[in-house]
């Protein structure tokens, strides 16, 4: 299916779950949409933190067409919306053109399937794929760089990888620093203030095996999590696993470098 | 001579020229301080245009010390500044802490004389510096990416090259995306839309001798040039040469990637 179809049936409600599978070879997004009035601190936060929030595509205020994808309404072409208000979870929409306002910033985020899609051409298996669940995330002890009203701890997603192929997993990924880059830490979740792994914050636990050692990359979910603890008046967010599917590739956009 | 001895220097009235060929190791900087109101656009425009608008460092709203120059003061560290209102320069002035408002947010975009430093190691003649001048600049027709009120042509500076070290030079400056990058344009100037070679818009022409090329990169006066044609009520930027110039090393910078 061509992302133009699925965002088509998304935008008529004949897809009205996540997008985690569709579409594979084309880039999907996270979505922050804030009013003007914080844009300048978000964008400078994400410039700050480019690791945990990979910025793909910023629409200026009142704008909803992706320059990357063609007849693309932001407002409609997401299956699921979250609406915050002073940093709690209001109202979920699968559509926001009622509540649109002309000092709307879109923020589209890069999102871990493009990464993912690279660890698997490589050959690493990720069993959370493969028993199509939600990728474990974890709230660290590690900080973000704060930018005006935005601070607070980095998300990691996890990943438990077969020993022999956490050298390679780091390869692929260090090639990509704009797409979360090399993993933020290898082993003992411990050391970056997790707990209890067997809990993620965010997302399913699939186990560790004898065999297998954890690896984190910073998470795009971060920058939501900043928001909300900054409790912005008013934000809006794609739900979990309800991405927006760009016309780009995967590849184009990896190899796009700066 | 240390980076804090000389803004140190200029602070207390010194030292009230240039800084070309001072502190020559460390990066040097231009500036440009606008209202918030604007931050936002203006972010997002260095974002959109970045080889010719590399950001070293953003502080926010009513800061005024670097991070990456301990004890500095943005507001009387650089020797001389332009004040612009609507578009117009109206005063030049040797401190700004006198018109500082909390509400100004303050870019620091890369310098050509970090870039320079490469090329001089990698043994390309400059014949500007050998010859004590500014390098020559010219607006072009290329268009930058637009965002919000800013926008315009892209202006670029040009450096006559020995044909020989044209590809070495091209090699040079394609490792440091960062900073400017790969030349826009190699050889005919006409083709970018610069009429007449020996008139620059800025600076100083220093002829074009037999065997050589001229060699045109994005340049650090573009952004200034698109914020003084935005015609924003209130700016203030550096003088042309008079940078501020920062702890960090030039191959520290150079060599941050990303």
């Amino acid at each position: 299916m061509l992302p133009s179809e699925l965002r088509s049936n998304i935008r008529n409600g004949k897809h009205q779950t996540h997008t985690s599978g569709y579409c594979q070879d084309y880039v999907q997004t996270n979505l922050v949409v804030l009013p003007k009035e914080y844009a300048f601190d978000f964008l400078l936060f994400t410039i700050r933190n480019s690791k945990a929030c990979p910025i793909v595509e910023v629409l200026e205020a009142g704008q909803f067409e992706s320059r990357y994808a063609e007849g693309s309404d932001i407002r409609t072409d997401i299956p699921m919306y979250h609406v915050y208000e002073d940093g709690h979870l209001v109202e979920k929409k699968t559509r926001i053109d009622d509540v649109w306002r002309e000092d709307f910033v879109t923020f589209l985020i890069g999102c871990s399937f493009t990464f993912e899609s690279q660890l698997i051409k490589g050959e690493i298996p990720l069993r959370h794929i493969e028993e199509n669940k939600n990728v474990a995330m974890y709230t660290t002890n590690i900080q973000t760089e704060k930018a005006g009203v935005f601070q607070g701890p980095t998300v990691v997603s996890m990943r438990p990888i077969p020993d022999h192929l956490v050298q390679k997993a780091t390869d692929i990924t260090s090639l990509f620093p704009k797409m979360h880059g090399a993993p933020v830490h290898i082993g003992d979740p411990g050391e970056i203030g997790i707990e209890d792994i067997t809990k993620p914050d965010y997302g399913d636990f699939v186990g560790i095996m004898d065999g297998e050692t954890p690896m984190f990359w910073a998470c795009g979910v971060t920058p939501q999590a900043v928001a909300i603890h900054a409790k912005i008046p008013y934000m809006i967010t794609h739900a979990p696993g309800c991405m927006f599917v760009m016309d780009w590739k995967n590849e184009e956009y990896l190899n796009e470098g700066e």
